[in-house]
């Protein structure tokens, strides 16, 4: 197809697809003249995966182009992917939180917390530098949250990623593995902590018995009615 | 104690603390002399606080005032600080996700999510949109993730809200309350995707059966090794 069928079904303007092109961030059509080129539905494909990433998660072009790039070069590799994906797609979006992560001295409270999980990870991951700037803070705060506290919020990420992976699990053609396991992480994210969110404002009406059938106590304890015993 | 005293205890400027004063981020303290006043603990603890939400999180200046005074305003009952920290922080963050999805044709397919997950949410949950949107993302890139597909996303994020509100149960301090509830809600977000992001990498390497013991296998079929049926 011609590029304004290409803009026409993508819904990205001509002058974006032309900007996309320069910067690398989509392949190159097969030229037909000079002046002119042919694109197809992996075009397609992918002008909805660079609008998804720089639209929806505000990464800049830069970074959306050293992920895709990494993506489309490793596709044969599942995991090489995933790894990718994450690294790249984390240093983008948590920049501000990771920096000078790797030199905290909570790193090794990560460490005591990757080792109660069971976890595997790569020295250099940068979730960990995420993890251990949290702790500092947290910390900072005069919180009593150490690294324990984190291990239910471990366990559950756990099964998490399990039904993340179960998503990409099967896919036979490389190239929809790599976007799909980008979809998952980075669209993803907003969601789940919307969904936490919801379901903190549903729980907190629960334990405070004000629920629609509930009676609604404004002159109810701090801490709620019939906390659960502990797990 | 006096501002020099209160900056040295919380490590931040004397210009920064006189400029949250001007902005109402943090309360006045006792007069003492025409321009001098005198600060005391809750003042080391506002401040930390402050810090945390917007030099942690990037909040403006003005979303955290919002948030902050919402949440001492009602420091006596849990439930209302905990919908305001929720919907101003949700606010604050995520504008840009939210913007618009109130009128998405997918709000039907949210709210049908919730019925499966048995959540009652106040009907202008900022979450709602947010997960309305990325329904509408997904679709549009042409993935088969629906709503449904968000169930096990959602009865996980049950499980984290519940080891959230287990951690300011039986808070009887309600000022102590109001911040927990700040700092469980806000700060744990990027630690919960990084978590997220470090078990991926690990079950992605077990999957693969790429782990320390396992065989390292560069020529392993897409879709990793004894991929499940299909679903």
């Amino acid at each position: 197809m011609r590029i304004s069928e290409l803009s026409r079904r993508s819904g990205v303007p001509i002058t974006t697809i032309k900007y996309y092109l320069r910067e690398g961030l989509l392949h190159p059509g097969r030229a037909t003249a000079p002046n002119q080129a042919e694109y197809d539905d992996s075009h397609v494909r992918r002008l909805r995966l660079v609008r998804a990433l720089v639209g929806v998660r505000g990464l800049s072009v830069g970074a959306a182009k050293e992920v895709l790039g990494g993506v489309y070069e490793r596709e044969g590799d599942p995991h090489r992917v995933l790894g990718l994906v994450l690294g790249a797609t984390a240093d983008a979006a948590d920049t501000g939180d990771a920096a000078g992560g790797a030199a905290s001295p909570r790193m090794s409270e990560v460490d005591a917390l990757l080792d109660a999980l069971g976890w595997q990870v790569s020295e250099d991951a940068s979730g960990k530098a995420v993890v251990a700037r949290t702790l500092d803070t947290l910390a900072e705060l005069g919180t009593d949250y150490d690294w324990k506290r984190l291990v239910p919020y471990g366990e559950l990420a756990a099964r998490i990623a399990a039904v993340d992976l179960d998503g990409i699990e099967g896919i036979r053609d490389p190239l929809e593995m790599a976007e799909r396991a980008l979809v998952l992480t980075v669209l993803l994210e907003p969601a789940l902590m919307a969904l936490r969110r919801l379901a903190q404002e549903h729980q907190s009406a629960v334990r405070r018995g004000a629920g629609p059938e509930g009676p609604d106590a404004p002159g109810a304890p701090a801490g709620g009615v019939s906390p659960p015993p502990a797990p």
